[in-house]
């Protein structure tokens, strides 16, 4: 997890790693312990995680990383975090949720997504 | 509809027509009666229609420039086409539709998007 921040990862992309390293020590930004670990979004798009991250409360695991890789891919980061940023903080979290439903869904089936889960409850309901 | 075409259009961008005229008059490309009109999505991103277009079978309409601006707005113009370029012909009707399904709902609500259709249906199948 804490790969790019101690530098002894056994894996990985060599060239990105020493490059992040160098931007870090030019930056100024010691290597000690207490650096805080990128969140799972920041983590997968390979950048700095600030404090105010919008995307840290709702994808900050590993976990998390995994559901933002599908939300990156179909709805994109940066469509995700303006619909987060225009939302009031305490309906984020749902929101964070249905957006990762959906993703993973529309994954799982390209061509009906979770519309699919709708078009089976409509016939139950029926 | 034929506005970037005709250049006879009441209104719109003055700068961008222009521009986009230019650029048609260096291409060679005359603005006889001939021109085919962009389809709904590349008149909606003010780009050339080309006769391959991805978008065009789905998006062709006026309405369908409509339709368009919300997928684009929520999934993005180039995650939609990679969508639909990785599903067979046959089945991109039906993935356009929900997709287009998918964005109306989240942008009417920001939260749950077409989730709370799934909710409420689970609600009435208990």
């Amino acid at each position: 997890m804490a790969e790019s921040q101690s530098g002894a990862g056994s894996s990985g992309n060599k060239r990105s790693k020493g490059t992040n390293a160098a931007k870090r020590a030019m930056a100024g930004v010691t290597q000690d312990a207490s650096t805080v670990p990128p969140c799972g979004a920041c983590k997968f798009l390979r950048r700095k995680c600030s404090d105010g991250c919008i995307f840290a409360p709702y994808f900050g695991t590993d976990q998390g990383a995994a559901r933002f890789a599908a939300v990156h891919k179909v709805f994109g980061a940066s469509n995700v975090s303006k619909l987060l940023s225009s939302i009031s903080t305490n309906h984020r979290h749902e929101a964070a949720a249905t957006i990762s439903y959906e993703a993973q869904a529309r994954l799982s089936d390209p061509v009906y997504g979770c519309v699919s889960t709708i078009l089976a409850l409509q016939q139950q309901v029926k």
